[in-house]
């Protein structure tokens, strides 16, 4: 028996009753049926983001929804502040880019998240930026940036704040009204636990009004047409009816658990998984830590393609590698969605097998007791 | 028993062996297990079109692959000819009008297809005209174009010819290199019987060498960016991975029947339909059917949300209403896909009882026994 254990940090892990919920019959979205799922998924999206705004389901990748929203708040005569700490972050560069609105970018290390100091700095020198976009979760490098003190800043100076919360949405806390955020984008593959194919975006009143102010240049990823269908539940173009079925779900399956419970364990496994890899001699790579997705660094003397292979194909853990500058230098463990606690104890496990086969010293055992350790609150 | 057959055209039944096949766990999209299965589907598209030309494969709705075919095939220094004959020619007007893109509209009085004479007329007064954009099967009117002699025009004048195939690909003759069209677009909630959720597009070379020609305006709708990934038959944006298992299956199925027979099914099932609203004094809608969908007139005296309400719940046979102008006048049933000749009988039988009880009169059984004899050859 070996089992598979998709832990990459998205696509996740789909519980099988989700998977049976979309394999039922095909139903029409232009029909009462859609429209009272469409309204129900989006008051429990509305939960999901913590957040009376309004919350638009596109049918595509979170790049869809993200360039959406990008477009959307950026008409000409206004300039965007890009954080730019990983692969998504460099994404929504090339949106600006694509798009020709005025942007100034700010690069920091990979593995830092952006605080406010940093934002408000970079705002002080540029007076003409009043809009900000940054990644919560940068899903490529694992670093968390502090998008509710960020919030702070561009709230004081009357700007909007576009946050790409794609491995972040539930998954850890996010709470747009509180923090006062204008755009969270999420996906379905991440902490929903759903196939890829639905992106989410909750947009605030002040950011509707940026948007009025402008045209938009794009029809399919145009955050008005998605906003007057919402008038009746529908949208604007055919969406992913089976998907809708399962976002229903999971997201029924969130709000029942709670977000406090489902962000407290997915921070159990992330801190349990550091806990184990400082057991076994193994650095977390990012210096700030999300705690939705963690990326070890490998080991010198081990290689990381033999390692993930071994770990895939001998024990069933299909981890992630690392992206652009620091591939072969880290892989990466999920802690979203469908994954549990004994999950990722026999990922642990597996890791360690796994790097005793291929020659690390260590103290086998080490990093699954301190795992378990974690796990027992010691 | 009440079973329930969906006749909307689109979404369209969805095998029961598809349904599950896309419940199968969910795997990871950068693997060779996805760009293998993709290499598949791609060569499988490329027969579906009747092509050479590479087959790009989105995640969103047909919508957001027109959207790119568009906007990639004109850039500035084009005009584009689109033919207006319904719903879904409208929106690619849209999509020029949003784009600023330059371009002339050709209406044509609903339900008629457009012609070789016609584009040609409409290429003679205005010779800036380098691109054409038309429907080939335009589902809200249930009417036909003649894209074969239309890129026969387009051809000689050293055109693009830009084709709407969302309700013809799979359904009816499409022959993408013999005709010699330049972009064809498809969806996956048609004639592929695949929930909603993935759209296609097969693009020529000519086609290309227009797209590298210009600055594409759109990150996310961008051909560029998913032929660059085509190299390795990855995904520029995260693909939806379990809906492609799907297109995998049907695809198959459908190499497996052969083309020709699938269109000589579902041409006969819309004759059954046409026959058998004949000899029960119906009317067809379009001037110019097609035979992915037929439209029938309701008659005076009938109800229409009565006739697709009582058809619906009474009969379990969901058909489809009129939009925009012929909203309420007409209902729609389609032949695509998952559809046999036996739900198709059943769906004229539920058509005929639900006329006899809203009063309408005719000879009851004369629909059936017409589209009977259809069947039968006879």
């Amino acid at each position: 028996m070996k089992k598979q254990r998709l832990f990459t940090p998205g696509p996740t892990m789909v519980p099988e009753d989700v998977l049976l919920e979309m394999a039922r019959p095909m139903q029409h979205h232009r029909t009462g049926w859609y429209r009272e799922m469409h309204e129900e998924v989006h008051g429990l999206l509305q939960y999901l983001f913590q957040t009376k705004a309004m919350c638009l389901t596109f049918t595509g990748s979170g790049s869809s929804a993200a360039e959406a929203a990008i477009v959307g708040c950026c008409p000409t005569g206004h300039k965007a502040l890009v954080i730019d700490n990983g692969k998504f972050a460099e994404r929504w560069v090339e949106v600006c880019k694509t798009f020709a609105i005025d942007h100034t970018v700010l690069s920091l290390e990979w593995g830092r998240g952006a605080d406010a100091n940093t934002v408000s700095s970079a705002m002080d020198a540029d007076p003409k930026i009043d809009t900000v976009i940054v990644v919560h979760s940068e899903t490529s490098t694992t670093a968390l940036s502090d998008v509710a003190g960020i919030a702070g800043v561009t709230r004081d100076r009357g700007a909007l704040l576009i946050v790409d919360g794609i491995t972040a949405v539930g998954a850890i806390p996010v709470k747009m009204d509180e923090w006062g955020i204008d755009a969270y984008i999420t996906g379905s593959q991440k902490a929903l636990m759903l196939p890829p194919g639905l992106a989410f975006v909750a947009v605030s009143d002040r950011a509707w009004e940026r948007i009025d102010s402008g045209t938009t240049p794009t029809l399919y990823n145009d955050l008005k047409a998605y906003r007057k269908s919402m008038k009746t539940f529908d949208a604007p173009y055919t969406p992913a009816v089976s998907l809708m079925r399962g976002a229903l779900l999971v997201l029924r399956i969130i709000k029942e658990r709670g977000l406090e419970d489902v962000w407290a364990e997915t921070s159990l496994m992330a801190r349990a998984t550091r806990a184990a890899a400082a057991a076994i001699g193994i650095a977390v790579f990012a210096k700030d830590p999300v705690d939705s997705v963690t990326a070890l660094l490998v080991p010198d003397g081990v290689a990381e393609p033999a390692l993930r292979k071994m770990m895939r194909e001998k024990h069933g853990f299909h981890i992630a590698g690392g992206q652009g500058e620091i591939k072969g230098k880290i892989v990466r463990f999920s802690h979203m969605g469908y994954v549990d606690a004994f999950d990722t104890l026999g990922a642990i496990s597996a890791f360690e097998l796994t790097l005793m086969e291929l020659g690390y010293k260590f103290d086998v055992g080490a990093g699954v007791a301190a795992a378990q350790r974690t796990l027992a609150g010691k």
